[in-house]
């Protein structure tokens, strides 16, 4: 109030409180835009009802929105993408249902009935759907937690199909209640991290199949499968070792060709399957398999049966709250997985995916498949990626992979008998290395050192703890971080650029210039309970910092501090509270306190709390610049008190 | 890149990149922001060492600072002030106790030691220590849960010392560490909420003294104790009731007359002790203990005793975990109210406190209560408001109030053999319903709903949950709220303010003007990992709508967005791969994309992620106005396309 003697009217545009609306009206605007970001039905505005409705169905049954105009064309595009996928389905979902400890032909099931599902309700045209190497080793780590899949094998897979079955109706509910911001919350850095150490980690697990070990740990860690593998040197099979060497190094050359020209991507995704028949007719004419190279043996042979009873009798069981919780984890990882493929693909052919829809998708294949023997299955980027280079036009791929695979599972199963493991391990591992993206980390370190740092947790995380471990701990400090940046937010001194209106942070525009007197403040994050404290501390800082200056430049007093609220999106309660008793420390100080760009929402909570009041209306600006030069005309026309006081370290104050 | 051939040069200021600093260089300066906000030992810098070493001692041991400047005047004061608070000090000490489920002694021994330390340590000077209701009953409901506190007193009374001593030990190192900040996320909402419920909850708990009930509930929550207290009503006793109702009615009249002027408040400070003087004389002469009234009994006479050899026993023992997390959990709370506490009353005197030293006093106070047969203390709201009214002016009152406490303990305990436990259910009662603080919900709710919300799920888990249940609850609702900004920031079009050159947000101000062609996009959030996707998609749908509403109104095409990225306070990795992908997408609808005022972070992780060259740095602005004026001289050189196409919904699209 020291000023109020010396003011100068100007005419200015007054800053404005946006219109109040309703309270139901606000709630209902604001909830729209959390969950329905990208307002899925707005075609429906203004259609009769049966247009509605039929809109309506195409929307959760795509399918009836493209099949009317499939064509031929389409057809023979999609049918040798499917076969394609299908020679890569079979090998690996045979692995990967061992990585899951499960019987191989679940792997198989698991590749015949969700695809047909997607291909129905999907909206991805390039998705391919399998299973997944990192939830099947998730599941491994789970469910055997609470029972071993060895000793009790017909309750574990009870288990894994109930797990399967609450990870589709998480994700499917997730996506009827639009909450797939949570999916958001796994961060790329995160998943970089965390895919690498998952990756490792089953790679690691590689290492019995390839060595031929009958024992091994059950943990998934460094340390204990080192152990393992250390431990029994003496039952290391050599025949099984060198075939396992000969196949990686086999699926590592083709690789290494189809990078070289994207023409030659059939080589690498065929490898698999010629690998597997490679290695089959080799043991089967070396007899192999009595000399410790482990085969697949019996495979069933027949369609998926019915899993629905062991699904009902685990629903009594004391296993439900463990089939509950791995189910929420493999859902929500098997989701971010599915969903990031797709959108990346979608992007590359500039189509538009909806997230919220493909969870339901993928939460309702994942409950049909885990109606009909199917374990969890999402869109792999192995296979998937294979799909969009074999040219896939529609989902349509999916159903030829899923009719190639009924065949198989109809015919062709008494093939895989001689199938040795070694060469399914070795096609794990050459599938996992990729995953072990050490290029992306060392970008992080260059960009952001905290994304690194969170990177490096769930690596280390899932590799020295468990896979939840690692995830928990990316999360964790990516959360962490967010609430850093709110409880910590960067305030700076501000200055005139030259010849502009324009006021800048001086740290960032070393020439911007400053006015003696009048310090400009730029709060860079909203005001909530979490740094309204540590704002008020920072903020009488910054006045006596200003203030120890001034005095030994023996120039003005402060008088104003402008606060630049442009970057202060909202505020609540603990915000007001801080600004009043800034306010107050000010008053105290006979300095000046001025707003400048305060946004809609903080000027409703202004005038809400009427601290616009004890503010003064006319102390809130519109620009930074505008308040600077009221705040100068004030200035100059009171006359400055000078004083002259001694400055005994006047010099590390800068 | 549909404009590159018309491309127009203006001279202008060039946003900068702040200069780059060594890593090491720009970890320690955020470490340091983070931890010492309040940069505590500005002092320290240019002075000799043996000074240093004196300030640093200071630092940490107050008393040191002002002892030699400690005159008669002052203890004057104080030793007024110290005797107010110590009659309120031994009525409430002993009613607390029981609160806790301890010997009423233990009440006093904690207003003795305790309050010796914080006059040492301390930095406030009208915190008057002493126990507090909340954390008493905490304690029960705690410790209460794995050790039946009437079934085995002994080991009770250990653990409690011991989660004491977690708390104490908890609470010293947050200040040690610098992790202040853990208490600000407990918003004022939060706290609101949470104490109501307390109090409400407290004040439920008094029935049982007040009834005269000789059995009762364990639980806190409100329907086991209505459960408990009306399934026994014949066991109600009157003579109980009447004297409680008396006294709750002596205890709010003192308080009315004190509120109604200043300094009366003498007489609601003397209240407390004037009851268990009226209620003891009263027993004594009608020998109401033998007609349902219950008296405290037998009070040991003498000093703490050492409580170490009870610590050690308990370090050992199995219950070991629940003294740690009682002692974290009632470690947190009461530090908050503390600082709370101290905070508010510094300001009223406009001195400085700095959080992090007082969490050590707190702290050292409290490890040093735990060897001494004392439980949690904290600074009660109650008691320095008292302190402070008696016009106490520095921590001699605490000293003065610890001795006249000594005194009692020596010599007076036997005058509290009559006094009725009922007198201190009253005192509880009438101490606690100030808590609820109804008006300061209004008030929430008036301003801020999501606040209000927070406040009530407190409130409500607490009476109906546990007060754990309630705090864990409203925590979570705060920490969403900053995650939810965070994951959905506002986007918002601006437009040219008339008569300035300014840009705002049109929501905000309607009269703004809005040039067709060019979209003004404002992010008012930082770009991060839980965002990136849903700023993609808001984006591209802004530009869709734009260019919906642009067809229908057959002007230009939309040919240039511009991102006012002023509010955009950082950025992490995440958020580059959304401006690429958002340069994508406006690439393929050949549509510029132009940022303005980018701040130091942002431009130094586009610097560094090269995404700096993909957008041109010739298309970053200082300012909205510059970028808009550029845009739009180059929209003129180009001659506009204009299309005809039908809009069947133009209506609804604005």
């Amino acid at each position: 109030m020291g000023n109020a003697d010396c003011e100068v009217e100007l005419q200015r545009v007054e800053v404005q409180i946006p219109p109040t609306k309703p309270f139901l009206q606000t709630l209902k605007s604001s909830l729209k835009e959390t969950l329905f970001p990208d307002d899925p039905f707005k075609h429906f505005n203004n259609q009769p009802l049966s247009r509605k409705l039929m809109l309506g169905f195409q929307y959760f049954v795509p399918i009836l929105e493209w099949a009317p105009t499939y064509t031929f064309q389409f057809f023979k595009a999609d049918f040798i993408a499917g076969i394609t996928i299908a020679s890569l389905a079979v090998p690996q979902g045979i692995s990967y249902a061992g990585l899951a400890s499960l019987p191989p032909v679940i792997g198989l099931y698991s590749s015949f009935v969700p695809p047909l599902i997607y291909a129905m309700l999907g909206s991805s045209r390039d998705l391919a759907v399998g299973t997944v190497a990192v939830p099947s080793l998730l599941i491994t780590s789970m469910v055997g937690k609470e029972v071993n899949p060895h000793e009790n094998p017909k309750l574990y897979v009870q288990l894994v199909f109930a797990a399967t079955f609450f990870a589709g109706v998480f994700q499917a509910s997730l996506g009827l209640l639009r909450l797939g911001l949570i999916v958001d919350f796994l961060s790329h850095a995160t998943i970089v991290g965390f895919m690498g150490g998952a990756a490792t980690v089953v790679c690691l697990q590689q290492l019995k199949g390839i060595l031929g070990l009958v024992h091994f740990t059950h943990e998934a860690d460094l340390v204990s499968v080192m152990k393992s593998v250390f431990s029994q040197i003496h039952m290391w099979r050599w025949e099984s070792g060198v075939l396992g060497c000969c196949f990686l190094f086999f699926l590592f050359i083709t690789r290494f060709f189809s990078k070289k020209k994207a023409a030659f991507f059939w080589i690498n995704a065929l490898a698999p399957l010629t690998s597997v028949i490679l290695g089959s007719v080799l043991v089967y004419f070396t007899h192999a398999e009595k000399h410790g190279v482990e085969i697949i043996g019996h495979l069933k042979q027949g369609l998926n049966p019915q899993s629905v009873s062991e699904l009902m009798s685990t629903f009594g069981s004391t296993h439900l709250m463990i089939a509950i919780k791995t189910g929420i984890v493999v859902g929500v990882i098997a989701l971010a997985e599915g969903i990031a493929v797709g959108r990346s693909f979608a992007a590359f052919k500039s189509y538009h995916i909806d997230g919220n829809k493909e969870m339901i998708a993928i939460g309702m294949m994942n409950i049909a498949g885990s109606c009909t023997s199917c374990y969890l299955t999402t869109g792999p980027f192995s296979r998937t990626a294979v799909n969009f280079n074999a040219g896939c036009k529609t989902a349509v791929s999916n159903i030829v992979m899923a009719t190639a695979v009924l065949i198989t599972l109809l015919f062709l199963t008494p093939l895989f008998y001689y199938t040795p493991i070694v060469v399914l391990s070795a096609i794990i591992m050459s599938a996992m290395i990729t995953l072990i993206d050490y290029q992306a980390a060392i970008h992080l370190w260059g960009i952001d050192k905290f994304d690194f740092i969170i990177c490096i947790s769930a690596y280390v995380g899932v590799v020295f703890g468990s896979v939840e471990t690692g995830l928990v701990i990316a999360v964790a400090i990516s959360l962490l971080r967010v609430l850093l940046f709110v409880a910590r937010p960067r305030t700076s001194v501000m200055g005139n650029i030259p010849n502009s209106m324009a006021y800048r942070s001086i740290e960032q525009y070393p020439k911007a210039i400053y006015i003696p007197g009048i310090l400009v403040l730029n709060i860079s994050a909203p005001i909530y309970f979490a740094n309204a404290n540590y704002l008020r501390e920072r903020i009488s800082r910054w006045m006596d910092e200003e203030e120890e200056k001034l005095k030994c430049a023996q120039k003005h007093d402060l008088q104003y501090v402008i606060l630049d609220m442009g970057a202060v999106g909202s505020m609540d309660t603990s915000g007001i509270s801080m600004l009043e008793e800034v306010k107050k420390i000010a008053n105290t100080r006979s300095i000046k306190l001025v707003l400048a760009n305060p946004g809609g929402e903080v000027m409703k909570k202004l005038h809400k709390s009427k601290i616009i009041d004890t503010i003064g209306q006319e102390w809130i600006y519109l620009t930074v610049g505008e308040a600077v030069s009221d705040c100068n005309i004030m200035l100059q026309a009171c006359k400055p008190k000078t004083k002259a006081v001694e400055c005994e370290a006047a010099d590390d104050q800068v």
